[in-house]
């Protein structure tokens, strides 16, 4: 039987009454434990002189792990449960973000000054001077966050409304990790000029385009027109935002083996968006053996490749498992369970393996603890999470904040170098080569490499 | 001399530091009303041992009348000025609109519900049920707020950036008096076929589409060809906000003269968007005797007409002057000071006159208040405001309420019956024909109106 991992994401809510006997409740809590579930928050809603209603938070794995669970309660206990949410979903309900006014709007100055007539005068003003727009309105601190759906998460294409609660995460979490607005532009069209003439069209409101779940190669070609005519930086965050933090973890993972960049061997499983990417930033840092693999196996000079794929074909050729005979290094962002332990132990010692498919990582961290010195993944439920809120919002504070009109790789190295010097020498250690999501210093380290960087390339604009 | 009308939208604050003499505070005060200012709130910022240092809100009528002001301040007082400050722009700075997150984003649980990986779970319901996206997103409850700039208040066409600040200011009338979240989107093209792709393109996230600030002809048929191709409501608020407005005011005025809509002879002077729109809803509302007027004079059948505007040719020839002869009523939505005093002498007894120009209306109402029944206007300092801001939030919200797929004329009738019954009749008098913006009552009853108008014509989805 696999080991069920709970996760937040399949997390209920159950509203539950018992008897004023706490052993009705300890048994509840003893049914859930033998279903591998975890119980969070346990709050008193009413009690009355013969009864408790509680609501318990309670962590499953899957739903079908969770309709386990639900069902043992009901048919093991004596509890009765009165209604059984699903966190995440309710969560959701009426989305997760909301336009907001900055002024209050109570009294006729106030709509004077914000709307008409006040608001003409500086709206004239911008006509008089354009770069006004930068001072008087959203602009310099708002991204349109673009997807059309096309590559979401581990879904696929799923079209741009499937990928909006998606979008509103992202939103969040530019508000929450770097104070920027940002909005979900949803497109419902997956032809590459629709996406650039559209995104080009709705430019004038933003300082910024982050794009989202594009699937390659079109999202190749969508960033680089986009970037080439707009004057504002656009980002593709499935690529760059995954190589920054890769390479900063990565970093920090070498300086723990003492080994360098220059001269280890990488493998790359996965070669889409964030694959190809995360290879260029590599390269661009320093690093010279790459070998990417897909799912047929090494991108060799023989095969049949995309134009971005080429540029990193090798004469070998071979699988995955031929690929990481004697690499030091694996980073994968491709599919559950590809990477076994036999293909690890045929890797160099003191080897390095990042498995960041997501949810489902290429290999369960626990099986190769043993077999390498640092293990790295996507989720937040083991050591070493790489995830890319270490990186974008912090990117986007910092170019914004010069008014930079577009990102350079020397930016994203800058912004890898802030990342991995959060982590002290003396802190390193294989379960820590890189900071928390949750570390406050992230983003402004983040931004103000970038910045600084920024400036250095005469980059700045204000 | 032109009597000088101070508004918010010209409004300072001055910096001010004077000894402890309550006096010399009060020559300041009197230096600005010899100047025709107006003094606002005197706040005392700090209190030395000789020092007063205060903020004064100081309102003046034009930018020239503020700088008069400032100068005689400093040449007629002792005062020291420290500072002053445009309110208006100081309001302005940053933009006046803010994304927020609804939910805190503090620990990983959050994180895992609202972002990767529980996110994926509600993606994944949307794609398997589409309708889930009105549950699960922002779009039940959002509205883009469109714009090409193209005819930008009274400004004219000033352009995408430059269109921003009105297009943020709307943002927030759309939650503070409807709860709902509306986002600018600014379009650098005026084209109308881009306009109409673009705006489908985007369509996804969004429940509603406002129009706003397009010129015509082209926005009659930007709002068919949209509301014909996308099944979420299309409306262009410059026409039916000031439709709906206009006839809510003009029921209350007719039924204070005791005269009757059917046989009224109406003129509009104006035939862009607004004067179009208001004159096919008051033609729809019962309105029979209805003639238009351009700059040019009585839109004629002999003249050279859009098609929007042959629905409404006479066949009477003439200026605005020959229409007013024995016109009851006078709906201006043109430009300032076209209607005189001679003119409206020419109108019938008990006549009705809105002049509705903003800022400054087709005529002054002091001119005219011995000679007409009813005057009203755009201002928020005259009684009778006629204010789109009356209508669109609660229209919007009634319409959304029921995702009803596009909005009938029969809807803005509803909207306008709901305003003008706010007055009841033992108010009603020629001061007060129409509620105020910010009566309380007005939003909410404009949705009841519209929705139930929706669901009696079949067109509720929820």
């Amino acid at each position: 039987m696999v080991k069920l991992t709970p996760t937040p994401a399949y997390s209920l809510t159950l509203r539950l009454e018992t008897s004023l006997d706490p052993a009705e409740l300890g048994t509840v809590l003893q049914v859930i434990g033998r279903q591998q579930g975890q119980v969070g928050s346990i709050t008193l809603i009413e009690k009355t002189a013969n009864k408790i209603l509680r609501e318990l938070v309670v962590v499953a794995a899957s739903h079908d792990h969770a309709e386990a669970i639900v069902n043992a309660v009901k048919c093991d206990t004596q509890a009765t449960l009165l209604e059984v949410s699903d966190r995440t979903f309710r969560l959701h309900e009426g989305g997760k973000i909301t336009v907001k006014s900055k002024h209050p709007l109570q009294e006729y100055d106030d709509l004077a000054m914000a709307y008409t007539p006040g608001v003409g005068r500086v709206s004239q003003a911008i006509a008089d001077d354009p770069q006004l727009v930068h001072k008087l309105t959203v602009k310099s601190h708002t991204v349109a966050i673009v997807s059309d759906g096309s590559a979401v998460l581990g879904l696929g294409n799923i079209g741009p409304e499937a990928a909006l609660p998606v979008m509103e995460g992202k939103a969040m979490l530019f508000q929450e990790f770097a104070g920027l607005d940002a909005f979900p532009i949803c497109l419902s069209t997956q032809d590459v000029d629709e996406i650039v003439a559209t995104v080009k069209r709705i430019a004038p409101v933003f300082g910024g385009i982050n794009l989202e779940d594009i699937s390659a190669p079109r999202c190749f070609e969508i960033e680089a027109r986009l970037q080439a005519e707009l004057d504002i930086p656009v980002f593709h965050d499935d690529q760059h935002g995954t190589a920054i933090v890769t390479l900063a973890a990565l970093k920090n993972a070498l300086q723990l083996v003492g080994k360098s960049l220059e001269t280890v061997r990488i493998v790359i499983n996965g070669a889409g968006a964030a694959g190809i990417a995360v290879a260029r930033l590599l390269r661009k840092a320093g690093a010279k053996d790459l070998i990417l693999c897909n799912r047929r196996g090494i991108l060799s000079m023989q095969g049949e490749l995309t134009p971005a794929q080429q540029e990193f074909a090798v004469t070998q050729t071979g699988t995955l498992a031929d690929a990481l005979g004697e690499a030091d290094v694996f980073i994968g962002l491709s599919a559950p369970g590809v990477l076994t332990l036999e293909m690890v132990q045929r890797m160099a010692k003191e080897a390095i393996v990042f498995a960041m498919a997501n949810p489902v990582p290429e290999i369960q961290p626990e099986l190769i603890y043993d077999h390498v010195a640092v293990v790295a993944t996507g989720r937040s439920d083991y050591p070493n999470q790489i995830n890319n809120v270490l990186a974008f919002p912090g990117v986007f504070k910092g170019t914004l904040a010069c008014r930079a009109p577009r990102m350079t790789e020397e930016m994203f190295l800058a912004a890898a170098a802030a990342i991995a010097a959060l982590v002290s020498p003396s802190e390193l250690n294989s379960a820590y080569i890189i900071p928390s999501v949750f570390d406050p210093r992230v983003a402004p380290a983040v931004a103000k490499a970038v910045e600084e960087c920024a400036r250095s390339l005469g980059l700045a604009r204000a």
